[in-house]
C-alpha cells in the first residue's frame, strides 16, 4: 500500500519490468525470502498477497503477536542481531507457554531508513533463530518510521493439548524455570551506564525461548505462562483465569548470585517480582505428576524450582522477609 | 513484556488480585475482547499466551500482514474510526486477492497515549468491519510509541484453490474492478488543503475489500492481485511471477469523472498508474471463461473492466495518448 504518489515518480514508458527495486517488495525478497523451511505446512511463502499454509485436522493452531519498539523494549544502541533475536524469541516464548511446536511467522518491520548492513545482520540473526526452532517466515511488510518490529508466530498443538492459563487447580505446586530477574537487572545496570556481566546481558538481549520445556510440560503441568511482564503479574494472570489464589515464598525464587546480592543490598524485590523480560516459564503441576516432572528435569538438565502452591484464596500471598514489594510495571 | 521496572511500582503486599489494571492486558480485554465470533475455527481467543485455532484438512490457510503508520499511510487528523476500518480493510484485501474466506486476525497497536474515546471509536469501527466479513480478532499486543497499527489476517481457501500472482497465461485478458485512482486523488486534494467529494474520500479512508469478488474469481481467473501499490507496480508483480508480459490501454482504465477530469487537465497518469491504495482487484482471465465472468458481473452488479492482455514479451507496454508516465511510488 502506498500514499505519497509523487514522492519518487520515474519516467519508465514501456519500461522493461524492473529487475530490482529498492522498495518494500524487494526488501522482503532480498533479505527475508529464505524459502519454505523444512516444514511441509508452508505451501507458499513470501511473494504473493498471502502465504498459503497446509493444515492437518489432528492439530490446532496457536498464534500470538508481539511488538518491540526501540527505546521502549530495547535500548537504541542494541545491535541489529540482538534486536532480531529478541523480536522472534519473545514470540516463540508465547508458543512455549502453550506447549506448542513453532511452525511459521510473519514479520512487520518499520525502519527509519534503509541500512543494508543493519538489514543484513538483522536477517542473518533472525534466520539463525528461526532455523534453530524450525519456524518458517512466510510473509512480511516493511514501512518507514520509528524502528519497530512486530512478529506474529503460529505453532501447532495436538487437539485439546494446549497448555492454558486457566487450568490451575487448588493444591498444584507452582514452578519457574531457571532464574528470573536477570533481564531487569541488566536493564537497570545499562540505565546506570554500568556493563552487566555477559550471562546477565545475554538473558536480556537473547532470552532463550523454552519451547522444548513447554512441549514436555503439556502432559505434566495444569497451567503455564511465560514470564514476560514479571512473575507477580504473570502468575496473577494464571490465578485470575483459573479462579484460584496462591502463596509464594520469596526466598524460594531462583536468582543468580548477582541478582541475589543486589536484592540483599537494596531490598528491591521489584526486580524479581516485576522485572519480567526473562521469558522463563511459570507453571503449576499437580502433586501426582511430581515424579514425571523430576524425570523431565533430570533428562533435560534444566533447573525447575518450586516457589509456591495454588490455594483457593483468590489472592496472591507473598511470604518472606522483605520490607518493600511492588506490583508489576504497567505499559501505560 | 516489560522493561522499565521502576516506572510505576506500587505497594501491594498480599494484595487482592487487581480487578482492573490500565495496562496492556486490560486494554486488550476492555476494548478488543469481542468473543470468538461465529467461526468455529476459533477455539480460544484473547486471554492466553496464544489463540488456539481449530483446523480442517480440506482447507489451506492464507495469511498476510500489513502495517499502517500515522503520517505515512493516513493523515494525522484521520478519525479513529477511519483508521480502524482502513487497517483491517487493507489486510482483508490481501485475502480477497487470494480468493480466500476471512477467518481470524491479530492486532498489534502502538499508541502514543491512552485516549479512551479514541480507543472506543477505534474498537467499535474495527468490530463493525470484522463482523461484516465474519472475521474474529484472536490476539493482540499494545505498546507505547508513534501511532501504528499492524494487523495479521488469516483466511482459508479450498486445497490448491488459492488465486496466485504466478498463474497468468499468455492470451489472458486483464481486468480491474470498479475504478482506480480515487484514493490517490483524495490524498492529493488533502495535501493541497482541498476537500475531496465524499465518494472519493470514502475510497481513500474506507476502501471496500473485494472478498466476495475474489472468492468468485477463484474458479474463473488465472491470476490476481489487489491494487495497493499502484496498477503498474502490482500488475508487474503478476508479470514477473508468471514470467509473462502485457500490454494495457490507458484509455480503458476505469476512472471516476473527477479523476478523468484531473488527468485530462494535467496529463498526470501517475494518479491512475501509480496511485494505489484503492484496493480494487487486478486479475487475468482466460478467454474461455469470459461467459462465466460476465455472469458473475451481472449477478453481483460489479463493474469489471478489461484494460489489456497478457503476452509473452516480458515487458509491460502502455498504449494510449499521453506524454508522461511513471513507475509506482516506492516506500523508501
Amino acid at each position: 500500500m502506498i500514499i505519497a504518489i509523487n514522492a519518487s515518480a520515474k519516467e519508465c514508458k514501456n519500461a522493461k519490468i524492473p529487475e530490482k527495486l529498492v522498495d518494500e517488495f524487494s526488501l522482503i525478497e532480498s533479505y527475508f525470502n529464505w524459502g519454505k523451511g523444512s516444514s511441509n505446512l508452508v505451501n507458499l511463502g513470501i511473494g504473493d498477497d498471502c502465504a498459503v499454509i497446509n493444515i492437518d485436522a489432528n492439530y490446532q493452531l496457536v498464534t500470538s503477536v508481539d511488538t518491540l519498539i526501540e527505546g521502549v523494549h530495547f535500548p537504541s544502541n542494541t545491535s541489529a542481531s540482538d534486536i532480531a533475536y529478541k523480536s522472534l524469541a519473545v514470540n516463540l516464548s508465547d508458543l512455549a507457554a502453550m506447549g506448542a511446536h513453532a511452525k511459521y511467522f510473519t514479520l512487520a518491520l518499520t525502519l527509519p531508513d534503509i541500512n543494508k548492513q543493519w538489514l543484513g545482520q538483522f536477517s542473518v540473526s533472525l534466520k539463525s533463530l528461526a532455523d534453530e526452532f524450525d519456524i518458517a517466515l512466510v510473509g512480511g511488510d516493511t514501512t518507514k518510521g520509528t524502528l519497530s518490529i512486530t512478529i506474529n508466530v503460529t505453532g501447532v498443538v495436538e487437539n485439546n493439548k494446549a497448555l492454558l492459563r486457566s487450568s490451575a487447580q487448588v493444591g498444584d505446586l507452582i514452578f519457574v524455570s531457571n532464574t528470573i530477574g536477570n533481564a531487569a537487572y541488566a536493564w537497570k545496570q545499562l540505565q546506570n551506564n554500568q556493563v552487566p556481566p555477559k550471562h546477565i546481558i545475554d538473558q536480556f538481549n537473547r532470552p532463550k525461548p523454552q519451547l522444548l520445556l513447554g512441549q514436555q510440560l503439556s502432559t505434566i503441568a495444569n497451567a503455564c505462562i511465560d514470564i514476560s511482564d514479571g512473575l507477580e503479574q504473570d502468575l496473577t494472570h494464571i490465578l485470575k483465569r483459573s479462579k484460584v489464589g496462591a502463596s509464594i515464598n520469596l526466598d524460594d525464587i531462583p536468582l543468580t548470585n548477582e541478582v541475589k546480592t543486589y536484592i540483599k543490598k537494596t531490598n528491591d524485590w521489584c526486580l524479581a517480582l516485576a522485572g519480567g523480560d526473562d521469558y522463563e516459564l511459570c507453571f503449576t503441576v499437580p502433586v501426582k505428576n511430581m515424579d514425571l516432572l523430576k524425570a523431565l528435569q533430570n533428562k533435560h538438565n534444566i533447573t525447575l524450582t518450586q516457589i509456591g502452591i495454588i490455594n483457593k484464596s483468590m489472592t496472591l500471598t507473598k511470604i518472606g522477609s522483605f520490607d518493600k514489594q511492588c506490583c508489576s510495571y504497567q505499559h501505560f
